[in-house]
């Protein structure tokens, strides 16, 4: 089976389990256009990735983890767009969760997710249960306190904050969650894999910060000029495109070199590479070619 | 060491660990204001009841248990004070946290107190290894969907629901998850303490209903008349104020029966006797004796 497939179908098995008997139909909704139709789940991929350079024995436990994963994610956009935060209408092209389902049913629609994020790791390491921990733990790290995205979209609330540390909480965490997550549902220490995903979150970061000055609303499917209109650190602001892209190309060839040595290294490596390269907005890509 | 000492060391042990290096530092002190100084802290202390009654060996995992039910409590308040949905400036006789520190930052301490839980739970167990996914898939069905408290919160936005399902989720789910979790992190079957739990979380939140109606602010430390002013389900409108005092001594009495047999079955039983009586306010309490 295909990573998305798997993916997709992990996703989809959790979120049946939440929309069981009794279920407040609207939040069960609510839940689902979060989820589904889901983004490039990029996270999930990379974790599943990892799980099978690392020579996995169970796929169910790396399927749980992106699963895991993705709900955070998700979980993390639906806060975000909130009122109170981006006030963002749209996401993914169509109405943001908020803008379908009102800001009370938005909240809770996070909260569900954060709480099946975790329900979906106990279910997954019902063969390995002594994994649980450690992916428990490391996933938790980057969305929780002091370092992941709760933390990086905190230091919006703060007076000054430090560009490189807002985005290692915010973005980069949840990748770096990603690689070692993939290496615990393997079974193998994950700490090695940290690296990995740490330098992929930040060219994600840098990408992120590049669509958001050169492409339009549509290809982009939210809003646009978010970051210089909201005031939030850019990397784009901070060294410029031109700087902004060579960075990303710069992270792109460090996370390939972090990658540990497992049996499947060689597909991993291209496959790390062949993403990277789709980072860059078209037009840019072609430029830097 | 007694009940609240243990409750408020593992809760601030927690809160230390969550405000680590790096921490940004208004949502550490959201998250502390969330939680401390703390209420009556009902479900912590019978989750600690259980376990001992159940013969419990290592009390650092009952502890963590009712650090993380104490957590999710709180999170479940900050988010329920927001101005999405009660917005209550007051809460324990002080300002709300989105009254303290602005709604974004609410949003994200209640996200943080919900990730805490998790963590609490897996750092807890790291002696018993195999009570962790018993203790987060119980703990997680009483706060997330399809009936724990997220899905209480959410029948507000329906367009009609039953009164008894809603304080099921919302108020009863997280006692019972209090009593399983004792058990559970006692290393005993937890399915029959379910009912104990059940019973005590009805109790509470007809009493709940009563001390809206009876009670003045300063005594309840929150805005009173609240279920009426915002038309929500509530006891005492159903059943009429005797009712609800009749119907809370017979759920009192129902949670006392449904003890099962253990090693402090006797204890026990005076204990939830004792805390049972506490529920009602105090000139009520004089009417009923």
């Amino acid at each position: 089976m295909d990573a998305m497939t798997r993916i997709e179908r992990a996703l989809a098995a959790c979120l049946t389990r939440a929309d069981g008997p009794g279920a407040p139909p609207r939040l069960a909704a609510a839940m689902q256009h979060s989820v589904f139709p889901k983004g490039a789940p990029i996270r999930p991929r990379l974790c599943l990735a990892v799980a099978s350079a690392c020579g996995e024995s169970d796929p169910a436990i790396a399927d749980a983890a992106a699963a895991s994963i993705e709900f955070l994610h998700c979980a993390s956009l639906v806060h975000d767009d909130l009122p109170c935060f981006d006030d963002a209408a749209t996401r993914r092209g169509r109405p943001s969760v908020h803008a379908a389902f009102g800001a009370p049913l938005a909240v809770l629609a996070g909260d569900a997710l954060i709480i099946l994020a975790f329900q979906a790791l106990a279910w997954g390491t019902a063969t390995a249960p002594r994994r649980l921990a450690a992916l428990t733990l490391t996933i938790a790290r980057s969305v929780g306190m002091p370092g992941g995205i709760v933390a990086g979209q905190a230091f919006e609330c703060e007076p000054s904050v430090e560009v490189a540390a807002y985005h290692r909480a915010k973005t980069g965490s949840l990748f770096a969650a990603a690689t070692e997550a993939g290496a615990a549902a393997a079974g193998v220490p994950c700490e090695a894999w940290r690296m990995l995903g740490a330098k992929l979150g930040e060219a994600y970061q840098v990408a992120d910060d590049i669509r958001d000055v050169v492409c339009n609303p549509d290809e982009l499917g939210k809003p646009i000029g978010q970051d210089v209109a909201l005031g939030r650190p850019s990397t784009v602001a901070e060294l410029g495109l031109a700087g902004a892209v060579g960075r990303l190309q710069e992270l792109a060839a460090e996370a390939v070199a972090s990658i540990p040595a497992c049996p499947g290294a060689t597909e991993l490596r291209g496959l790390i590479l062949q993403e990277s390269k789709r980072l860059l907005p078209k037009q840019l890509a072609q430029q830097a070619a």
